[in-house]
């Protein structure tokens, strides 16, 4: 290809697409035209990207027409149907939603674990993992190379906006609700102050709601099964034994994972700590006794994972106890997949 | 004894306190006299227990004069200081700090668990466990009686209220701070808007904090290190292995813990939560797919602790993983303090 690729954003319009098109504006710019695509509801409007104002347009096969690339940012269900038709037209997808990564013809990819996995695409389809199992991944993947990953036990910390816009405009509504008020004293229900859920299964504001997705088989959320399974495929280890607890606390934006991690060979605490200080796309913040600890807040906005509090297990020589914490808008969403979206425009360029 | 025993409430205006003098006029009343003990800051308050209003006196060695049990919800230094000098005087003393629990002088008791341990108190003094120790100890100590407990990886999620009044002052305060600003977008910073940290060693609202309590060796808190090291001591497991994560977040009452609990027994999904459902000090709440799973909100003001999210794990037919949630100043504090207290008045009684 002489010229360079162009660019569609399906779901321009949601939580991650508004972080991609801030990406697309300050990372190095691989792509001729970039094509703003969403509902019906959102055609005609005009937004901005590398600058310039953008109509965004209705989703469509047309919608399609000259693209070489389209990133899918929008629902499980719009990704389902339309990643297919835009495939069929030889467009290479980047699909965000949840509808094709344990497809074994599609390749789940973390550039920095993964990257040669994107050139392998029979359905023309690249997945992008969930944003829970992207915020430990490039962590464990570091320490796995050296260790030998075997177990992992992984309790989630989970922002609302891991669920949409709607997730961020619901916590919002119930903060400004319940901020003066008693709640959380012996005598002051949150249910009676607070009068929409919004798309959580319970009160967000001043909780933590212990169930993320949908029910899946005997008592685990999808999301759990998600972190299990995506883990297992993106490392290549599909005898990982993983069990996860997903758990949604009042946090904007920023996902934090406390990951009991069990190896083949004895750890260090010193010696993990170096290999996460050089791991690709990880931030080594780890000395809790002045201060240094990663928080989603502090996290917001930048673009590796934030990994601290590392501790060899008291009981298991070959186990670590670690925090993590990455913004779930950017590595565990659109970072990711503009990373695999660039992956693709320096194949199809070369 | 043939009067009732009188008894002291060290702290009385604290937020275990607080809690406490709730309990004492709801619960069965088994005392003669209550006297209120606090700082000098205090003395001459009143506050009103069983109804009637009672005047705070300093604490000293005379505030100890013919009182049989005295319960002390004070900082560390005050019990270390004060509770040899009042069981010097023959006063049985049930301490809520941290100050005594690991000696092996000092029982350390859950009355649901280990109740004939109060009656074994070589000093004259029985401790109440750590907040978070407290809020699974009973559901585990049920599983354990029947799988036999080998192991236990957890993640807490702990409240404000866990850090004393001044925890949830900076809380509130921060609340007011936060609410209709933006924070958590990539664009605004939780630490130029929060200017007081409180008690916690970052903003606590929209936040979460890896790290409570101060720093023991090779990283862990003593925090974490409590949740081992009382386990172990209350389920007389000396060689359990522990590893736990603890994180504070945006709650003001009531603690969670997701827990991964390996037996020496196989374990099944569904005996575990008839276990559960009937092991005393527990409610099982346990259906997500109907919404029914505890939340830190739907338990405070509660006296058990709530145990929903039951789950075999799918890699390991002898794992468990576990959502908790207590009253962190009820169970977790002034309840299983009142409970202890109350054994040592039958006790005494009989
Ligand atoms: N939020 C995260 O942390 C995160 C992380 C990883 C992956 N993901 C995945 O990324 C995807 C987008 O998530 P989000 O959080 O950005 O959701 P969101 O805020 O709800 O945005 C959804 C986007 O999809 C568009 N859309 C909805 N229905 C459509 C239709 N029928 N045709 C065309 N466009 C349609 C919406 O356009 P309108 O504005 O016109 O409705 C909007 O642009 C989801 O699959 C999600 O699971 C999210
Ligand atoms: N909060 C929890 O979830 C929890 C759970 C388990 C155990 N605990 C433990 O329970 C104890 C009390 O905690 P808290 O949260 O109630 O703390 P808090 O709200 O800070 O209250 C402290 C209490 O101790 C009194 N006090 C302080 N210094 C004193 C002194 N020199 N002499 C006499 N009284 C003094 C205070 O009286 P003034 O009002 O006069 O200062 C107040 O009544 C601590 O050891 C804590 O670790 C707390």
């Amino acid at each position: 290809m002489s010229r360079k690729p162009n660019l569609a954003v399906v779901g321009a319009t949601g939580a991650v697409g508004t972080v991609m098109l801030g990406l697309l504006s300050s990372r190095e710019d691989v792509w001729g035209e970039i094509r703003l695509i969403a509902s019906p509801r959102s055609a005609g409007r005009r937004l901005t990207v590398r600058g310039e104002e953008v109509e965004v347009v209705a989703l469509s096969e047309e919608a399609f027409d000259g693209i070489d690339v389209a990133m899918f940012d929008a629902p499980d269900e719009v990704s389902a149907q339309w990643a297919p038709i835009a495939a069929a037209k030889g467009v290479v997808v980047v699909d965000n939603s949840g509808a094709f990564r344990m497809d074994p013809d599609v390749p789940l990819v973390v550039p920095e674990v993964n990257a040669p996995a994107a050139r392998f695409r029979p359905r023309g389809i690249i997945a992008n993992p969930n944003c829970t199992t992207l915020t430990m991944m490039c962590g464990l993947a570091a320490l796995h190379a050296e260790y030998g990953l075997r177990e992992l036990v992984v309790a989630s910390y989970q922002a609302a906006s891991g669920a949409g816009q709607s997730g961020v405009d619901a916590l919002r509504d119930q903060l400004k609700q319940v901020a003066g008020t008693g709640v959380g004293e012996q005598t002051c229900d949150l249910r009676a102050v607070i009068t929409d859920n919004g798309p959580f299964p319970a009160p967000l504001a001043l909780n933590a709601v212990p169930w993320a997705g949908s029910a899946a088989a005997d008592g685990w959320s999808s999301e759990e099964l998600k972190v299990r399974n995506e883990s297992r495929k993106i490392l290549g280890l599909p005898d990982l034994k993983v069990s996860a607890t997903c758990v949604r606390i009042p946090v904007i934006t920023a996902h934090s994972l406390a990951v009991h991690a069990v190896f083949e060979r004895e750890v260090s605490q010193e010696h993990a700590q170096d290999i996460l200080r050089e791991a690709p796309g990880v931030v080594l913040y780890d000395n809790p006794a002045a201060g240094e600890f990663p928080t989603p807040n502090d996290v917001v906005g930048t673009d590796p994972t934030w990994v601290g509090r590392v501790r060899r297990s008291l009981d298991d020589p070959n186990a670590l106890d670690l925090f993590l914490c990455g913004d779930n808008l950017r590595k565990g969403a659109a970072l990711n997949t503009a990373q695999i979206a660039e992956l693709v425009a320096a194949e199809l360029g070369g």
